[in-house]
């Protein structure tokens, strides 16, 4: 059942040795919400650990600095997991175990026994700073570091359109305690890896214009991959590169699996919709950005196949 | 001499036919400041302008859209301008003529017979917002998006460590207003021209690593802007590239100018003081971006100067 903040709060006054679970891979707002919320309970006098099936990346030690506490688990609490697969590993052992699910996301599965969603929230670390505030608990430099890194990394700092004013106003609370922004910020969105590099410079060095600019196509190889010691998390946010060039209207990616086969990513200015176009190779998601697979043949000939529905998708739309 | 918010208020409710001068090579919140101001006074019944004395980037073409107004001046006010000489050709034609100056540097020249100066405000367009408030204008869409994009503009979207909790309360204000704010800044922080894509890909071709990767090297030279076809605006920001790269304490651009000789960039990371490195070459700025210039020698001699000195800077500094 849904449960509202107040709710919420009073579920997690009157429970104790609190194991938080966050997401597999996990980023910057389940990471923040969960050792906001860990540090909030602590501070409340009770017990509280957070676990993850995946390792942490180094890049957020700065979250992550609490005390070790072992315990008898009394009570399960899930920050930022729509779905049971992402709690990796962990998904078996704790199904039908979770107390608590705090999440922003509308596909929440309301994998909890108790669960506070709010879907207009731009990051979970949101909610997670409004149940802090109904708990009472004082906001320190350390919770506040926690929340503000969530929101920032959620809304890729408050330039999306899921930024809200709320999205905001929580910003100016939490900084006012001392969060080291400009820093956090800087290690966020203004530092690359030398493979990340090296795999930007080979994808430009290969990226291909089509249909008069409108379309752009970037290849990223297996060959590449092992040229530049580039790992999955190198390739995040690679799928950017192809839409950001002025004029282009579609951007495609094309990765080259370890497995074999090809991931395609798309993403669209108006009017090209990108998850139509997706699912004519059985894929899917959003109207600016989808993906599918394709799981045989040569680069050429997924190029080819990609390349013959974008000119498709732009002729169709009056854009060629 | 200086004069408060509510000063400059009763100033503008006393006079009329404004001329509002902004900074030549105009940015978002100059613009922003400008045509905020122009629209609140219009609103108020009076006649007002905005003037720059270069071309308005097209790219700002959704702040300017005001009708044409032809009236013989009597009030002149700049916005964003902190010094006569950034006012360009209409710098002479002005000088001892400006009633009011609204500025947010703390280095501003009080060049206006009253002077608006609030240097902890990350932006102009905070001031011009405070100033609409006190003035008692109700703060439309448009007056919205203009004050949203200079401060966005100013912060790098509320990034970097000039950002307060105020600029982010004004942003969710005027947010309420119905700012298209996912959309500008789409615009203003992920589209790049065609010519600048290529630009940094020959940039980052022959970037260079040294010193165990503590130091990296960007040339651009002019065969490389002929050969992209890149303008001066498409080299703005570039000097970033080469210190956004994990393990760079130092980052150098060296720009071949069109008439000659060599503009260095230097940007760096604690404890490297790039105003000091630049200083040995007769340069200066601030200690993590300065810049300096060489105007006679080869591009290897440019080169090789600046990495003896990034050596002796890092080896100086016990980093290396």
């Amino acid at each position: 059942m849904t449960i509202d903040i107040a709710g919420a709060a009073n579920l997690l006054r009157e429970r104790d040795r609190f194991v938080i679970l966050i997401h597999v891979y996990p980023d910057g707002d389940t990471i923040g919400g969960g050792f906001a919320l860990c540090r909030a309970l602590r501070a409340m006098g009770k017990q509280a650990t957070v676990r993850c099936s995946t390792p942490i990346p180094p890049l957020y030690n700065f979250l992550t600095n609490v005390d070790e506490q072992s315990f008898e688990p009394q009570t399960v609490v899930t920050v930022d997991v729509a779905d049971l697969t992402l709690l990796g590993e962990d998904a078996t052992q704790f199904e039908n175990k979770i107390d608590l699910c705090i999440d922003h996301h509308a596909t929440n599965r309301l994998i909890g026994r108790y669960n506070l969603i709010d879907s207009m929230a731009a990051a979970a670390c949101e909610i997670v700073y409004n149940l802090i505030l109904e708990l009472g608990v004082t906001m320190d430099q350390d919770i506040a570091t926690c929340l503000y890194t969530g929101i920032s990394t959620d809304t890729g700092c408050f330039k999306f359109a899921n930024t809200t004013p709320e999205t905001h106003q929580i910003a100016a609370e939490t900084m006012k305690k001392g969060v080291p922004f400009g820093e956090i910020n800087r290690l966020l969105f203004d530092t690359k890896s030398r493979p990340r590099i090296e795999l930007e410079r080979l994808a430009l060095d290969g990226m291909e214009f089509h249909f008069d600019g409108r379309c752009a196509l970037i290849s990223i190889t297996r060959a590449m991959r092992e040229q530049t010691g580039a790992d999955e998390g190198d390739l995040e946010g690679m799928t950017v590169l192809s839409r950001q060039v002025e004029g282009v209207l579609v951007g495609v990616t094309i990765r080259e699996k370890l497995a074999g086969g090809y991931k395609i990513s798309v993403r669209s200015h108006e009017p090209i919709d990108a998850a139509a176009l997706c699912a004519k190779l059985g894929g899917g998601g959003h109207p600016r950005a989808a993906g599918c697979s394709i799981d045989s043949g040569t680069l050429a000939q997924a190029k080819q196949r990609l390349l013959s529905l974008c000119e498709q998708a732009l002729t169709s739309s009056a854009m060629l």
